[in-house]
């Protein structure tokens, strides 16, 4: 098919989910919620349809020579179908954003004025190979009242293409608009970089990946992007820390799941304490096999332990996002030390400081620039769920409009209603 | 000056600013209103030097043959500095939105947690030819702990350049870092080009001006952009509409300042009234000359009336924002026909009903998509000073972040705090 036939097509979809996207505003809760109980029955009930059709991808990406880490992301299973259908579960279960009426005052002038919640739109999602994020967006935008326009990887065209079909026959049969779930079957790179620009019909764009994915969007898209997904967090232990709590801290920023965002990436410890604090600390991380990446004055303080994985840090891994088993250690000599480093180099994801220190905790908390700044707790708690706000989106690492876990409430916007009884301005 | 010098020179002036912020956001509120105090003093007891510099910009406006409208926005004169004053000290008495700590809770593990308000960062304006612009921003955004990037357009240029040149000196005096405000007087459009792509140092892009000046500028960035300042707005005369209330409110909406985005710019009337109420309404707007660009029922109607400036409505005239004494009428079906015609040509800035029905009310309210959906009330009150918000950056047609009158918070965002005891995820 040539490429400006392909671009019309898209336009009929966006317009077809702008369209439909005017009448899921006012859709009751109700109707919202039996579209995703349909979409969680679905993968369950055409289990092996989803499972053939990503047969083929897994098929085709083996010929390709996918990387193992790539064909595992891809594969799907009973089991991984089931968690999908629990999830989609998990958000019909969560409450309705939209509607929360807010900030409703009486003016001067009699008008009585206030904020409606209402859904964002139509929100373009593209990600990468995963299948599963073909459900869980689906499910957070249709019951927060959003269109939806799915655009994934390649390598997981047939599994999302067939995921993607279930869930919008289910969503139909309980009532959304025909048009609410648009799944881009052509992976041309060009179509991309015109989706991006369809301001007129899309109102967000969430890309789901890796930096570089993130990176093209965010500079070739004229819609609002939610730009995260990328930590480079910092934990500092200050010279007033609780040793114990640096080392549990440090240890499960680190190592409960070091392959995400809000892991940690690096340590900064004050002068005063790194001689006593830093080899306990090396050596709990040692025992998950962390390797140190350490700055010259931890070298000197760990090299005794030989049973350590070290080496010296490289100036580019201060900047780099490792989400895996390494952290770089850094003596610094004062708190401002540390402030400047995570200026410096943080990306705004999760910053931590540990002490007992009153003052230097609320000074922390007052001036390091971040969407979520800890005091002695682990940076993997910046999360929806972990925070209350049931299953995200995204982290939005960027300030406008939502910054941290973005739920259901974060996709959404507001409308000025305003009452009146003739009033006219004098 | 070569091009590349001109853009190391702008990026030099937006680390600045970046480093600036950083110290912005923790600054008392009495700094930031002696600022602004300041500020308005320097205004007054420098007005000939401003005035001078308007007057070269005066002089080269004339020489390259400026529009007599263009000439009228650029002029300065003492009342209108003691105006500007005003304005910077109105915003002085405003609370400061910044460090307003909100959703604070405890999560069953303990963690203490919340939002706090902090400024946006680093805000970057591109604007046409008022020079009060570089005051209304400038006080807006130093209020805020917000950096300011003004880049004013060139007609304008001496007399943007030593207002700018005064903000600073007045904000340094009070203690706002240096480098808060920075003025770019290179007006090459080269560097605008670059400057909207300067994410790592801007969070956000306010333009003022015209439709090209916002559509380029959204196209053309990569940092999030307010896209404002349009308004296509209409008032719908239900069959149910108190004929008092639907004139008094459509002659405010269109006549008491046509010049702004939101004033009425097109009519729609219920076709079960259309005969008994547009005469009277068409009276009410001939009064100020409106000009009444008519659908054929309309035009059937009111053309009896020699007295009336009619003429029937071409097509492009649906969408044609007016700003001028102007107004498309239309006959509706019903009030679907009305939806369906708010939803094809509005854009989202200021609807408005005129209805005693009460479910008419409330279905308009519900189903109308825009930033202010009024009942019984003129659109002239979608504005910042309006609506309690104090002063505005401007108004917000989009769905992001903020929708409607922008004011100071509307300038903010928030970064999570989270106290901890030790927690670590299980």
């Amino acid at each position: 098919m040539d490429i400006e036939q392909s671009i019309r097509e898209l336009e009929e979809q966006c317009k077809a989910a702008r369209a439909a996207s005017r009448r899921m505003a006012y859709l009751s809760t109700d109707v919202k919620n039996r579209a995703l109980e349909n979409i969680a029955g679905d993968l369950l009930s055409k289990k092996d349809e989803i499972l053939a059709a990503n047969e083929l991808d897994l098929k085709e990406g083996k010929a390709s020579g996918l990387t193992s880490a790539f064909y595992d992301r891809l594969k799907l299973s009973p089991a991984i179908l089931k968690g999908m259908a629990k999830d989609v579960l998990a958000v019909a279960a969560l409450p309705d954003p939209v509607g929360e009426v807010f900030d409703m005052r009486t003016l001067p002038s009699g008008l009585l004025i206030g904020k409606k919640r209402v859904p964002l739109g139509v929100i373009g999602t593209i990600y990468e190979s995963r299948p599963n994020v073909t459900t869980d967006i689906s499910s957070l935008c249709l019951k927060s009242g959003n269109a939806v326009i799915l655009r994934g990887g390649r390598e997981a065209l047939h599994s999302n293409g067939t995921i993607a079909r279930i869930v919008k026959e289910a969503a139909t049969r309980a009532g959304i608009p025909e048009g609410a779930v648009q799944f881009i079957d052509n992976t041309d790179h060009a179509l991309v970089n015109r989706m991006l620009r369809m301001n007129q019909y899309i109102d967000l764009i969430i890309p789901r990946g890796g930096t570089p994915l993130i990176t093209f969007v965010r500079d070739n898209s004229s819609i609002p992007v939610v730009a995260g997904g990328i930590g480079l967090n910092h934990t500092y232990v200050d010279k007033a820390a609780d040793i114990e709590k640096a080392t549990q801290i440090i240890y499960n920023a680190k190592v409960q799941k070091p392959s995400v965002c809000n892991s940690l990436n690096g340590v900064l410890v004050h002068k005063d304490v790194a001689a006593s604090y830093l080899p306990a600390i090396a050596a709990e991380l040692n025992k998950a096999g962390v390797e140190l990446r350490c700055d010259e004055r931890s070298y000197a303080l760990l090299k005794g332990n030989k049973a350590l994985k070290l080496r010296p840090v490289a100036p580019e891994d201060w900047s780099c996002e490792f989400l895996a088993l390494i952290a770089t250690i850094k003596v610094v000599d004062s708190f401002d030390e540390a402030l400047s480093h995570i200026e410096r180099y943080g990306v705004g994801h999760s910053e931590c400081i540990i002490t007992e220190d009153y003052s230097a905790a609320m000074r922390f908390l007052a001036e390091v620039d971040a969407a979520c700044v800890f005091v002695n707790a682990s940076t993997r708690f910046n999360d929806g769920g972990q925070f209350g706000l049931g299953a995200e989106v995204g982290i939005s690492t960027q300030k406008m409009h939502a910054r941290g876990p973005m739920g259901l409430r974060e996709i959404t916007s507001y409308k000025w209603i305003i009452f009146g009884t003739g009033q006219v301005r004098p």
